[in-house]
């Protein structure tokens, strides 16, 4: 039995018991019924994920999942692909903007190289970052698979071992990305599962002009009509249209969801991989916080499809795992307000009717 | 010449120049332009405010203005009116949703009595909260003005007073108010600056039921027949349909903007206070940031009014400075986005068209 199959066995359920726990609790704080709204639907959503009550959220880790794809020489993004490189060594020192958000939400960044076009192993040789490289970036997509079915599937296994490398540390994941031209992708798999005109989830990414847009946009359906991907089989999404990092995201959904660990999806790329985890099990879904609506315009509709509801709507658009590691300050205050707000007893305050 | 009228001579503008310095930074950044969106946004926003580069915000303060409302009499709220005096004691002690929140940004919770209908002296003797008590609680404003004109400058005033005893210690104000039945002269003075029908901007502020939320409007339309207030005279409205916290957070934001601070204003009672400071001083205006979108249906009229686009939309309808305090997060984020994350020629990134 390969990892995959094994994580798919006893998938686990929310714990209806413990989110029991929690709305009890929650009812009796003293403000008006549920007036924290979301941050007491996020704590209750905590308490059945993790199965405990008060659900612990200490160790917080965002992973950023680095990859290249071939679709990028076909001219989809405004940036150079070896600022994949660039960024992952700006991110391992500490300059990005994921370093930043992370350390104020007191989580850790880790980053992985899923497979980037380049030689990052003086960082792997120094534990800067984990090595899982599949191949130097995808293959063109517009005129084949971007990856063999192998690949596919050694992306996911790569994304459940990092959640199970990670697990001791980690009560909370954030999922984050890197990948000069990875939004086109994600748009091609937002396209099929959305069953959408590309057109309508496909963006400017990094911020690409009108006439790179429709290129853009004629490129995904390219891919999508040489390779014909089985809607029914996100194995075979994944390794037509995907790539190694969206695969890992799916891994590290599962993978963290296996151990009754919320995972704080991120923007348009993570949802991708998110949705192709909802597909592999949708019982993960019930693990996943949407952390924010993006900018890019396909990101909304992805989350429809996840049947999620963002907490933050900031007009982000840069990836790396910023929009959930801003989200964790809101997961952090949820859990606390379920344990260090006093009930009605407690302060001897009157209730409402009283 | 008194204080609110010394205060509004010489009112500080937005630094242009700060901004320009801020903007300068913020498209150097190592990711693609604007990635960050409204926490650029802000950044930038905070340098205009502050007239400095970085800005700083480390001392972050919120203060929660306490008031009993006559109204409260009638019936409009469904909790009685001892919680005010409870809530106070509740937040001195640390167990609100407030003290949870405000703690987990950094920030300290300063009570203050504007006109808390009980006696609070013990916890003033003790310093425990800051006692500006006009009176115990505003008059029945269905058979008359809340208070007088002399009142509701003394409530202004006291907000200008608490921003200025606070300010040595902080760089960012948090608005919050506590205050049984205050939602009633909040959309009283909504509906007045929005010029829309008393029940377009009237909710059910703790959880009344359809038949008392039919009477809360009924009340606050006596009141406003009642009173005949100027709509060109802040004070005048302040004064037929307010309350002192109300008064208080108009002080407030005013006493932050004369000292080139940011106030994060909360929800529906901040925000009317907040709408009170800008007739006094248009451009206090510049220095309010919206912290979120409560629940209260007339909240969103409100933030129209004010040309503000909240930060936050969560389904809060607490008060008590929780919005602001959520918010602050924001405010940290983008203060260090500014300062902490590398530019492309720090970190030998390529850049977009390279």
């Amino acid at each position: 039995m390969t990892l995959l199959e094994s994580i798919l066995q006893d998938f686990p359920r929310i714990d209806m018991d413990a989110r029991a726990a929690a709305r009890a609790r929650l009812d009796q704080l003293t403000m008006p019924h549920w007036a924290l709204g979301r941050l007491m639907d996020l704590a209750e959503e905590l308490a059945g994920i993790t199965g405990q009550m008060p659900p612990p959220v200490a160790g917080k880790t965002v992973v950023t999942m680095a990859a290249d794809h071939g679709i990028a020489a076909q001219g989809v993004s405004g940036y150079p692909r070896e600022v994949t490189v660039q960024m992952v060594h700006n991110i391992v020192a500490g300059g990005a903007g994921i370093n930043v958000l992370a350390h104020l939400a007191g989580a850790r960044v880790v980053v992985a190289d899923l497979g980037v076009a380049g030689d990052l192993s003086a960082l792997t040789k120094a534990g800067r970052i984990i090595d899982k490289k599949i191949a130097l970036g995808t293959m063109d997509m517009t005129r084949g698979p971007a990856m063999t079915r192998a690949q596919a599937v050694q992306a996911v296994e790569a994304g459940i071992e990092i959640a199970r490398e990670l697990g001791p540390q980690t009560h909370v994941f954030g999922t984050g990305e890197m990948g000069i031209g990875n939004t086109t992708p994600s748009s091609a798999i937002v396209a099929l599962y959305a069953r959408t005109p590309v057109a309508d989830v496909t963006g400017r990414g990094t911020g690409i002009d009108d006439r790179q847009l429709v290129h853009k946009v004629a490129m995904i359906e390219k891919a999508i009509a040489a390779n014909a991907p089985d809607i029914s089989d996100p194995i075979d999404i994944l390794a037509k249209l995907g790539g190694f990092e969206i695969g890992g995201i799916a891994g590290l959904i599962l993978g963290a969801a296996a151990q009754r660990k919320p995972v704080l999806v991120d923007g348009f790329i993570s949802t991708a991989g998110a949705l192709i985890a909802a597909h592999i099990e949708p019982l993960a879904r019930n693990f996943m916080i949407a952390s924010h609506r993006s900018m890019e315009p396909g990101h909304h509709i992805a989350l429809k499809c996840l049947d999620k509801k963002p907490l933050l709507d900031l007009d982000l658009r840069l990836g790396e795992g910023t929009g959930a590691a801003l989200a964790l300050h809101l997961v952090e205050a949820a859990a606390r307000i379920l344990t260090e707000v006093a009930t009605f007893t407690e302060a001897g305050v009157s209730q409402a009717g009283g």
